[in-house]
Order: structure tokens, then sequence, then C-alpha cells
């Protein structure tokens, strides 16, 4: 990638978001993602690192925004020390998401009880939505 | 990784299995998959490059994992110049799998039909099942 | 049931809500069915009839609900002869609904495609989430 | 329906399966569930009570035996007072099942942990697969 392509990628990142910290691992290997400082939206710019071969962002890696957006918001609002424990994942897929697109999660929970939680997840870029999760997570028993 | 360790694990390949030719893209930042020459089969070696927080493989990954076993197994039965789109893609997480771990995502074709197909997929390390995935796939129209 | 209880429950149903016209079969044996004239919801008042071994509504007819729901609110807002064809159904459950509860289901369609359409499903009780669905229907292809 | 008919469908019951017993409540409504005596199916014959508007098998209705059927066996093999609880449940609809088919539910226990259980259930005409299902269950903590 050019400096000046890295450049503008960086920059366009809508006002309010804020790189999430992430450890060394798989995350690392999907790209910046970007949480909102105060909204429940993990977002990130799609680049050609995130394609299938049909140059469309692959499935796998919009599973994967899903997931993280969960564990991300879960965390946050929950005050847990790691995110939950993913129990279950139910991803339905509506539309292409292409290159250069920038697509937000949203998350919304709908219960934290004291053995699992549940939320769902819609993925949209602009007003579009184009994915929808929904997903089931443990609740670490102690929260240090 | 010491160079030994690369060795070792390159060379740990079970009999059978032959590495997934991918084009460029996210699964190339996955790691290497392998496709077994004749049971419905995709494996990989989890590496430090596959974990979250936690030190066990990603739950986005081992979705990755799944969506890709279904992708490579249709295309392969099926005789389709492309692996499927995904609809929908359902996972459901028993155990957590670790790094060195040798997992293999088997693929079952429920249904192929015109529209859309069906298929479940199950990941075991050894004879232990650690993830089931169910997946709808919208089948493409022409075959070339 | 007495004709005390009978004219109470008949009676008790919100201003909006107008019985579902079904035809023979499962649906008759599941309890009535309310149909909100505006808005996308589908509703039933919780009778013994609808109870497990726990004396809670039973989780196939929650699921009933939530698949009669998006039937008619995709069928009225599709103009569609009949309910589209369930492929997948996903529920996940939060809280036990009891005998005596008013039930509402309401659906938000996300895509409305050619061949499949998106929804997803929320179960209330008052403000209370119960239950959550998604699904993908098969939509017909002649609407004569 | 005919004397003759009634006769018919309540005898033509395959050798190893008994009659579910069951507590008053919905699945009273469901008509007449068999377990076999050793294999982990649940049964049913189905029947004009079970059809939607396009005369094949309600999918609420199949679910609810693909519910029940996870309940039963869940309840035999782990030695618990009662079913389990659902958490999840995700169907997917392959082909649609008639009046008169004697449908068989497969289970399989994936996992059964002190809190969560897992397991898949096929739902087949024959040899045919009609439907297959996944489910996520809360294990009772006592066992009485």
């Amino acid at each position: 990638m050019h400096a000046a392509e890295q450049k503008m990628l960086t920059t366009d990142i809508p006002e309010g978001f804020e790189p999430l910290v992430i450890p060394p691992g798989f995350v690392h290997h999907c790209g910046g993602f970007y949480l909102h400082a105060e909204r429940p939206v993990l977002a990130v710019r799609i680049t050609s690192a995130h394609l299938n071969s049909l140059k469309t962002a692959h499935g796998g890696f919009l599973a994967t925004l899903a997931d993280c957006a969960f564990g991300a918001i879960f965390k946050r609002q929950l005050g847990l020390p790691v995110p939950p424990v993913t129990v279950n994942l139910n991803v339905d897929y509506f539309s292409a998401v292409r290159e250069g697109d920038w697509v937000e999660a949203y998350v919304e929970i709908h219960k934290a009880g004291r053995t699992f939680a549940n939320g769902s997840c819609m993925l949209k870029v602009g007003e579009l939505p184009m994915l929808r999760a929904s997903g089931i997570f443990a609740v670490p028993k102690s929260k240090v």
C-alpha cells in the first residue's frame, strides 16, 4: 500500500471513533477496528486484505467483525475484564460489502444474566443493512 | 517462532491433505488451510496468529475455517467454478481450541437444490468435537 | 374454561389488534393469534394450552408464534398471496413467558430480494424482551 | 377422518417406538409423539392437524418436534428430572413434509457440560433429510 493511500485511509475515520486496542493474535490480521467512544458501534474500513475470490468482503471476516463488536461492547457495558466467551453466533448475510466501504457494526444487548448474555448486531454501510448477527455469550464468573 | 518449530509445524501434516490454493485476500491472512484429497475435510494447524486474548483460537477464525470448509467442499462436490455465496452461518462453540492443535472441519452436504444448498460442519481435534456449524448457501445460476 | 374466563380473555385484547384469519391446520391448535391493523405485530394471550411441563410457554409454541408473525407480516407488506416458505429460523430464548401474559411479536424486515427475504422478530411482554428470532424465507416466484 | 384411517394410522407405528408420556399443555395439541425405546429418536405420524395453508407440515410444528426430541433425549441420556431449558434453537428447512409421512427426529448429543448442553437433530422421512436443527440447552443445577 502506498503512503498516500495509507494516509487517506487512516484519516478517513468518522468523528467519535478510536482505534480498538487489541492484543497480538488473530484480530491483528483483520485490519484496524475502530470503537465509537459512546455509541455501541465497532467499525472498519474494508481493504483488499478483507476480500474473498469474488472481490467482496469475506463472510468469515464479517463474522469476525460481528463477534469482535459483541465482545468489545459487552466488555465495556458490563465492565468485564475480558470479552465474554462466544457460545453461539448466528449470521444472516444480506448484501455484498465492497473494498473501500466503511462498515459499522451496531450492537444491541438484549439480556445480561448471571450465566449468559444475549445480543444482536447489525452491520451497515451508510444506512444499508448488510448483515445481521445474533450471539450468545458465557459471562465470566468473577470480574476480578 | 524458532526455525525448528517452523519445520515441525510445516511437516506435521497428516497424510492425504494438500495445501488449499487460495486467491489473495482475507484467507491468506488466516494461515495455511489443507484440503483432504478425498474426504470432505478442510484442516489447519493452529498457530499464535489464530488466537484471541485468552490464548485460544479466536471464534471469528473458527467461523472462517467452517465457512471456507463449506465453500471448498461444495465447490468440489457440486463442480462449481467458485464457492457458493453464504446466506446463513450458524456456529455453536463447544470447547476451546489451542495453539498447536490440528483442527479438522468435516463437511456434510444435506441438500443441493437449484437455488440454495445446505450443509453442516463439525470441527474436531482428534476425536473431540470443538464446534458445530450449519450453513445455507446460494448456488450460482450458471456453472460456466 | 368457565364462561366468565372466556369472556375476560376474549375481551382483553389491546386496541388495534384483530383476529388473524387462519386456514384449518396446526395454527388452529395454537390458540387465537391477533394481528395489529397497522403495526407489524402478531400477538397472543398465553393460556394453559401453550405451556410445557415447567408451566411456562413451550419453546416450540413461541417458535411457532415467531414463524407465524414473520409469515403474516411478510405476506401483508410484500403483497404475497400466501406466507413465504421458511428456509431458516433461529431462536434465542431470554426469559420464561407465563400463563396470562399478552405476548407481542414485532417483525422487522431487513431485506426482500427476488429469491430470499430476511427479517428479525422480537417477542415482548410489556417492554420486556423474551425471545429474539431471525428468519430467512423463500419468496414465491409468481404472486398471482 | 374415517374410522378405518384412524385405525391404520394408530397401528402403523414402527417396532420399538412407544408413546411419549406428556403432561397437559402445548404438546398435547401437537398429536402423538413416539419415543424409540433404545435409539435417540422421537417420531410422529403427520396428520391434517399438523399442516399449514400450503398443506405441508407447519414449520412451527416441525420446530416443536425437534425441540421435544432434544428435550426427551437429553432428559433420558443425562438422567434429568425434567427436559433442559432451551436457550437457542436453530432450524434449517430442506424439504416439505406431507400428511401421512412418518417423521423421525434423530438427536445427537455433542456436549453435556455443567452449564450448557449442545446437540443437533435431523428430521427424516425414510432416508430423506427434511430438516436439521441445532440446539443449546441450560442444564438444571440439581438433578433431584
